[in-house]
């Protein structure tokens, strides 16, 4: 049934998480899980958001992913801090969750539960044994001698990240066979739920297509048709401006390397607005060592098994870099919202979960820019034309662009839908307009300049 | 042509590698190539075998990888080692890409010289700017002022890692505008040369096929034959065996968690030869955060388009840990020799790939330990039988099994063939009587163990 699934195993030190973890995964044949071990960050992983190397690591469909523990340990390592920090937190990390189920992946949560005591005489076992001795860290001990303070903070955590769809499980692990057979018992039980109820649903879902489809919006936004196609650009005057702008550029990729500032820039457009040659003129003189340009394709049979999100997670650029994206995680409100490639309802959804995203990337420390190159269809045309006509551009243009061509007006609507929608103060869309492309070009060069001193308080 | 294209960029610090590299890219589409830059090796990298991060990051077929720096910093980063020291590691940077040249990838080496004097200047220049000062660090001026030092170290690696096929092409950097041409000129000419070689040699390799065919060696061993299949063991001395052992591994696995070994076990053998029973005996007991089992099946599109050792690269183990491998690198000369997936000259080549492999695996610190499981064909008539018609094992077995077992003899000679040829004292095969599967998995047991008691000095 293509159904992914996360197992979650949180809990006290010594509370058995290796044991139980491998016991559950005896039974299951290893082409289909894999355990990942929460640790603490690596260098590569400090540099990016918090959640990032769990959304890397999200199943894919079909596959079983067990956490020995996971994105809880933000709350359960800070112990001194006030609850009131923490409450902020728990709606980032459900947020995660609730992004995963929608999807539908399965989230599994326990919590391994042991008393003080329990706690203290495991680990005085473990070091009477010259073997496990090194296996109790001081780290530990100090859990087990501040036991109350971290029960109040798991408490709070479990009560306030419960919720219906993911909730947690406490497990008895003071006897270890106990806690398997509730292990078990949960995932079994809930699974058997899951199949029997998804039946149901798929055929629900089959009688509201037609109910989702009366529900779409009308929209009332033209921000297209406002633009004003006819603003240009001499050529002497471009070659002037650019190299202004790229010289400054060149400095303050600098200084954003060494604050280690982390910088996503969004390229969306018509076909042949001019993407590609507007972000060559961002790089020319930009040090290779601190951007990557990321051109996003269809997806491959294993990204289209994954969270569509996931692929840009991955691709997100640690402190001090520049991503520039060729096209975007916008392709679920654009191609695959016209080409059926998702349900109404999936990119329904995707506004405000792309917003969600966006505004967990600022408020991770992201500069996040994103352009529309807009072009008229006549200009489209031309530009077609000009690339059949020029032999080395000929592999530029293909049929699907003619076909693309054709949805000029379903486009439109859902560009419209998509800027009104989507363009926050933290994450504003700017819509260039290419119809000059040195136009263009420098507009987008002194708005990315703009945006940069800005953030770096020139 | 899919040929995969490596271009390393070496040379003294301030001799303008970035800006370099930053030129060669504008002309290249983002979809065809990737920058890598490789600085201190991260957590990650320090617990794997130093050319680990190498090669996986090697390019697929008809992609070109850039390396801001790469293998040869081993010796360019240590200029206070003996050269004769040095000398034992050109021998291992050149194998890995003999290996990648003789799967077809193009590799260029290029190292950007600047003279003393110019490059104080630069660095002098550098540090009178605020914006770029920060960029220099003491490294940087060490190297200045031991710049003969380092010269005779670069010297001597040019002239011994100069080589017909992957030559060092020294760039005069004082001038980028020259610098930069060489390079272009350089690229460009050798690819023109490559491609119009290479329909030559394709040709010519039409030709060769049957001259290859007949050079295929004759066999005198035979290892499989001698086997004596009639071993076994009672349930009764199997169950405590079992017990006692497991629970010894569990405590070896600490150790060797702790004292930071990385472990290989590798598993070949006949369909139905019991591969999965014995590797869940072996992991039952252990602890899931140190070990992982990787089931090999067919390569994916992306793997068929790399090295075929890249996948299995990828997923050795870091130091600590334990990789258990369900099938192997040794598909080369088992299931892609019969079914013909790669040419004669591939499959015969890769002993001595695999054997150097291994070699330098161990040398890194590795313990690999494989086994190849054996039944005769009537026992695994009876398996294959048995899983028929168990309706919960039936998955188990598909007709390509049946077509396999056709192959019995092709494969039994491949098998002879892959143990004689690649037993070897540091990484040695153990050829596992399998009729009686308690006998099997406690040979297995007993050997894992004595390795590991061994390595551990016990």
């Amino acid at each position: 049934m293509k159904v992914p699934i996360i197992i979650l195993i949180e809990g006290w030190s010594g509370s058995g998480k290796g044991t139980l973890i491998n016991k559950l995964i005896q039974g299951l044949d290893p082409r289909g899980f894999q355990v990942f071990t929460t640790q603490k960050a690596t260098e590569e992983e400090r540099r990016h958001p918090y959640l990032w190397r769990f959304w890397c690591n999200i199943p894919e469909k079909g596959k079983i992913h067990i956490f020995d523990r996971g994105w809880y340990q933000c709350i359960l390592k800070e112990p001194y801090k006030e609850i009131a920090a923490h409450k902020a937190q728990y709606e980032e990390l459900l947020q995660f969750e609730r992004n995963l189920m929608v999807d539908g992946t399965i989230i599994f949560k326990f919590f391994l539960h042991i008393s003080k005591e329990e706690q203290k005489e495991r680990f005085k076992h473990l070091e009477s044994d010259e073997a496990s001795k090194w296996r109790i860290t001081k780290q530990d001990w100090q859990q087990n001698k501040e036991y109350e303070k971290y029960y109040n903070i798991i408490d709070h955590m479990l009560a306030n990240t419960c919720t219906q769809d993911a909730p947690w499980n406490i497990i008895n692990a003071e006897n270890k066979y106990i806690g398997h057979l509730q292990i078990l018992k949960t995932v079994v039980e809930a699974l058997e739920a899951n199949i029997t109820g998804k039946q149901i649903r798929n055929q629900e879902s089959l009688n509201n297509i037609s109910n989702l489809i009366s529900q779409t919006t009308k929209h009332t936004t033209q921000i297209l048709q406002n633009m004003d196609l006819s603003l240009y650009l001499t050529e002497n005057d471009y070659n002037r401006r650019c190299k202004e702008l790229q010289k400054k550029l060149e400095d303050l990729q600098y200084e954003l390397y060494k604050k280690r500032v982390p910088v996503i820039l969004a390229f969306e457009g018509w076909d042949a607005a001019g993407k590609g040659g507007a972000i060559k003129r961002l790089t020319q003189c930009m040090d290779p060592r601190g951007y990557q340009v990321i051109p996003i394709a269809a997806p491959n049979e294993f990204e289209r098994n994954h969270h569509y999100l996931w692929r840009f997670w991955k691709a997100f650029p640690r402190s001090g870099h520049i991503a520039i994206f060729d096209r975007t995680w916008y392709g679920r409100v654009l191609v695959e919202r016209i080409e059926r490639f998702c349900s109404i309802a999936d990119w329904q959804r995707a506004y405000s979960e792309i917003n969600q995203m966006e505004q967990y990337l600022v408020a991770s420390d992201y500069l996040i820019l994103k352009f529309w190159l807009h072009i008229d269809k006549d200009e489209q045309a031309k530009r077609f034309q000009a690339r059949q006509e020029t032999p080395e551009k000929q592999w530029k243009i293909t049929a699907e662009d003619w076909r693309n061509r054709e949805k000029w007006d379903d486009y439109e609507l859902a560009v419209n839908d998509m800027l009104s929608k989507t363009s926050t103060e933290i994450a504003p869309w700017t819509v260039v307009e290419a119809n000059s492309k040195y136009y263009a070009r420098i507009k987008i060069l002194e708005t990315v300049i703009n945006a940069l001193e800005t953030r770096l308080n020139h």
